[in-house]
């Protein structure tokens, strides 16, 4: 791939004298979309500027998804040759943006008249130039406002009584003259891109299930009928995205047992990710689990939840997938003339074969690929997390991504790559919706306070949306395992409280499922990726209250629904972490103390920042802890904090926007 | 003029798998070169990677100037997919790097064999497989690499008495698949260029003179081959390039009389700047300075002492210009038929017409100002100031200096732009060798360290040279008004010490003319620029004396000759300030402090990073004062430093580096 050049371009008309620099936002130079949710406004900068004293008209031009013309706004002249406007990601799609600037010679003129004339320096010569702009402009008029600038130009010159000056500034001219600018010698910067998602992209909560494990008959193999009668349970608890693993006929070949043994039982389940068998691929429902019309169901009864349905797209095939019959050169073949399986030498994956991406017949392949997504949109599926991104060729995500959103922008894309970081952000630029992140492994207040200030803020949060898991099937972090169910809650709370975007995989998290196969390992015991496992939903050291709580407090505080304006706080006391979260305005603040050591009691002064939140430090404000329902009126900066992981692992502080006086204290009147 | 577009590019190959990102040094992405001069080691660096686990070759490709091959070196990696290489900036010219990345399958085989060899699980096939990429590389490797490659090839797929393995890992193996590797796929970036100047485009001390007052007769018009006799004084200061302000033709219409007077006498000279008269224009020698035979004389004479003559480029006419008969639709006609003459109302400026650079005629006026360039290149001048340049086109000096340099790419520009922050930096960009910059009017300790902060790093440093100027014939501040001689001082050692490339405007200078055309204006009363002057250089209060060591000291200390690690220290003390210049290695230091007090003595304590000077904390280092020849011993970061205006405006010290114990105190003992 050639990546764009950025060098010296031909020189077309040496009089195109204007310059438009670093458009902002922008990703890489505007090489890749910039991502926002729709209802945002978007405030576009650029530095313009031009040679010598002429006035310059700076446009901001935009897109919208589908059209081909360009609606433009003035932008605002802001001091050292910058200027900004807005722009309104008003729908889902993709929008692009251009600055243009020209010359105004008729600015220029006019505003040269005012000081001539105040220096008293103003002659006929002056009034003849601005009469030759204005015929030129009505050449370039409408008809009716032709006929005027040509009156008014012959007055300019006939300066009647001395009445030149005054028709030279009035307003009339200077809106006449705005409808035919001479653009001939404008500058246009290079075109923006700005992917507008819905805003469920950005703030939604997701659980994730295995439908094998979601039977009421102990020991039955689930199915997508039984995940219906769960929606319930999950809509309770405030969950917006039910995201299922791979749903499709599981490989029997070299198919893996309990704990990844080596070889499954006969009544073993397999591995949901080794799709394929006589029964079909990735366009397929594997019959344990229903029907393609159970699938739809399901589909439709999570949507009457509230609920969307997300599937998981993993573009590899087990040892029985037909395409390795159909298509036996989209995968490697070895000189032994058997198929080259998955492996990251010593590490092998038998049950798992990966799509060559070198073969020739790679545009067919990709076509394939788009096929399958098509198909589960065509079902009502308009949420896909993508199993290992980083596994195949960049360029195809920017493709499929694009393809599939130019027909149906709504679909969203979450990136499963737990990689190294660049390669993470590649995928966010290529046009992933949001990506998993490493806060399973960030632990301590150090490493959560610099990682989230990484992604929550420009250049990273411009285009790659964070979303927050604190465990998943293959990553039961070492935290869990020894905390215990402190440890559980206290990973609740910073996930849905430091992030608009987060998700579980339940019921294993909620139920505080901590046992690794075996110590050392990040791997669940008795691993649903393996088995069909019986989970107690409703026993009661469950921390599913806590987590309906969370998903409550998010849906009734916007500033939680973003994650802009995140700032962490000064605790002056070990092992706590405080942040806030707050709205463009300030109207609604949140703050958030958590204990990360979930075996101690905590205590601390936290130090807030209260001129950020539109807070007199000499008055008391009022603060309502939305997990315990307490309210406290704090006054000044510094506040002693104390948590102890056995009642409860965090403060979630609603702080009270300043009120007039006398309604400040009518809970204590 | 359309910027480069960044945005999505047409598909070509989808097996282009390895990604190019973040080529450092680079200027806004590789759209304008990067500057440096010969001899410079440019440490290159990119973020490459691709999806998955396969091994990369990464090279950067280096384009000497002239020439169409590139020259390949191997990137090394970083770590956190970064790669490095070195690249020598070996000649003056335009130079051009790229970085080229593919999937080494080789590589990846290979790495992948030692690991199975080490789980014991290597088989046959693995032989197999890499047989067939070495009989691949074979049918691309030349004659006689061919026939080996053929050869073991063979060997691995017999592996006879287990030998394959060994054959395999062999270094003859990877040094000849290293001759062949398979390039089908790879990315390259886009390409960067590099300008490569002289060393004194960047190191360099100039002098500023009018030649009208170079004469020995008072009263007399000097002449060219007056400054030549001034030559011996220049080059004893130790400055290397003479600055002549323009020398052609000066006009009669409209000329300005002494202080600026809107007629000027019979005898007056006028302004140098109002080019163009009977007697000719930009390619002529105003006769009462001399011929053009006069001018070679001088290139001639000045290279004899070591000094390179920069000549003034003036882009704008006199009233009497030839050109304004010969082609007066480079000129902005008015509507009573005469010609546009600069303003910016309320400033008129009659004695000076612009050129229009919006004329249809732009490309002929282009190519004469081309011509103007060239002509006095061939004259033997390679070094131009450009006056005003922030009043013509950008797209104009981006081609000019292009053009130029072409073929004579040790032709520098220096851009006298006074302009505002986002111009000075752009013209840099297109081209400029070196700038003018807001020293002059950067006073405090606070001003003084931020802005020279932000113009000896990158990404500023990478684009613009800045050159510092205590005066200008436009412009004496009123630290020096009001400073006298001791402000003068101190100027001097700031702008000499501080920055690589300087000058100053003589001999106003060093005899330290301070009194304005009148009370608030920066204008020199009985400016040269209207006038002849007569100048005493052998006054006993002329700080030459002065300029002459510090111009001694820049020779003599490679720490100096760049704004590389330039670092201001700390000092509790008001209107000290202090600051170090090191070479790369620390082999040289030069440490100076300041009062910029000129009229009270100033003391204070200040702290010096020894660890960044290689210096123990624990044992004595020696400074010697380069200004009185003082040695001292000091011990520790923090010393107490003090300064009288009216001794010394300055200590500038040569941290002496680490000799070993014996040497140490030669001087005592």
């Amino acid at each position: 791939m050639i990546e764009p050049a950025m060098t010296h371009e031909p020189l077309t008309d040496g009089r195109l004298r204007v310059v438009i620099e670093r458009i902002r936002p922008s990703v890489d130079s505007g090489r890749f979309p910039l991502k926002r949710v729709v209802g945002d406004v978007v405030r576009v900068g650029a530095d313009v500027f031009t040679d010598g004293h002429d006035a310059l008209a700076v446009r901001l031009g935009h897109q919208l998804p589908g059209q081909a013309d360009w609606i433009e706004t003035d932008m605002e002249p802001l001091g050292n040759d910058e200027w900004g406007a807005d722009l309104e990601a008003g729908s889902v799609g993709l929008h692009r943006y251009v600055v243009t600037a020209w010359i105004d010679r008729f600015a220029t003129w006019r505003r040269d008249l005012v000081r001539r004339v105040e220096a008293g320096q103003q002659t006929q010569v002056d009034l003849q130039i601005g009469a030759q702009l204005v015929d030129d402009a009505a050449a370039r008029a409408p008809g009716d406002a032709r006929s005027r600038l040509l009156e008014i130009a012959d007055a300019l010159r006939a300066d009647a009584g001395g009445a030149g000056v005054g028709l030279a500034l009035d307003d009339e001219l200077r809106a006449l003259m705005a409808t035919c600018p001479d653009r001939r010698f404008e500058t246009r910067s290079a075109s923006h891109e700005l992917v507008v998602d819905r805003r469920d992209a950005r703030f939604a909560a997701w659980y994730e299930l295995f439908p094998r494990s979601t039977s009421p008959v102990p020991g039955r193999h689930g199915t997508l009928l039984d995940v219906i009668e769960r929606l319930p349970y999950i809509a309770d608890l405030g969950f917006d995205v039910l995201y299922l693993p791979p749903v499709h006929p599981v490989g029997r070949t070299f198919r893996k047992g309990p704990n990844n043994a080596l070889t499954a039982g006969p009544g073993d389940p397999g591995v949901p990710w080794a799709i394929g068998s006589d029964e079909g691929g990735h366009m397929d429902v594997h019959p344990e689990l229903g029907t393609l019309a159970d699938l739809r169901t399901l589909v439709s009864a999570a949507g009457g939840h509230g609920i969307r349905l997300a599937l998981d797209l993993a573009l590899q095939a087990s040892a029985d997938h037909p395409l390795l019959r159909e298509h036996p050169d989209w995968f490697r073949a070895r000189p032994d003339g058997t198929i080259q399986y998955a492996e990251n030498p010593p590490k092998r994956y038998q049950d798992i074969y990966p799509f060559d991406f070198e073969s020739e017949d790679w545009r067919a392949m990709w076509a394939w690929f788009r096929d399958v997504v098509r198909f589960w949109v065509t079902q009502g599926v308009r949420v896909f997390r993508v199993d290992n991104p980083h596994t195949k060729p960049f360029p195809f995500w920017e493709w499929l991504i694009r393809d599939i959103k130019s027909t149906d922008p709504d679909v969203t894309f979450l990136a499963e790559a737990f990689t190294r970081p660049k390669v993470m952000y590649r995928l966010a630029k290529l046009g992933f919706s949001q990506g998993y992140t490493y806060f399973t492994w960030r632990n301590t207040a150090e490493e959560l306070r610099t990682y989230f200030e990484e992604i929550s803020r420009p250049p990273v949060s411009d285009f790659f949306r964070p979303s927050i898991w604190p465990n998943t099937p293959d990553i039961l972090h070492e935290y869990l395992q020894l905390g215990g169910r402190p440890a559980f809650a206290t990973r609740a709370v910073l996930a849905a409280m430091l992030a608009a975007h987060y998700g579980i995989y339940g019921p294993a998290y909620e139920l505080a499922e901590a046992t690794p196969r075996e110590p050392g390992s990040e791997e669940y015991l008795d691993s649903e990726k393996y088995q069909v496992r019986d989970w107690s939903l409703d026993r009661p050291d469950s921390i599913a209250p806590l987590i309906r709580r969370l998903n409550q407090i998010r849906a009734a505080h916007p500033a939680l629904q973003s994650n802009d304006r995140l700032v962490f706080h000064a605790v002056d006391g070990a092992d706590l972490l405080a942040w806030s979260k707050r709205t463009a305005d300030a109207s609604d603040i949140v703050l958030t103390v958590v204990n990360l050591d979930p075996q101690r009691p905590r205590s601390g002064v936290l130090h807030l920042p209260l001129e950020l939140f539109g807070i007199d430090a000499q008055r008391p404000f009022e603060v309502h802890d939305l997990l315990n329902d307490r309210t406290a009126l704090w006054h000044g900066e510094a506040q002693e904090i104390a948590l102890d992981p056995s009642e409860t692992p965090a403060h979630v502080y609603h702080i009270r926007p300043a009120l007039r006086a006398e309604q400040r204290f009518e809970q204590y009147q």
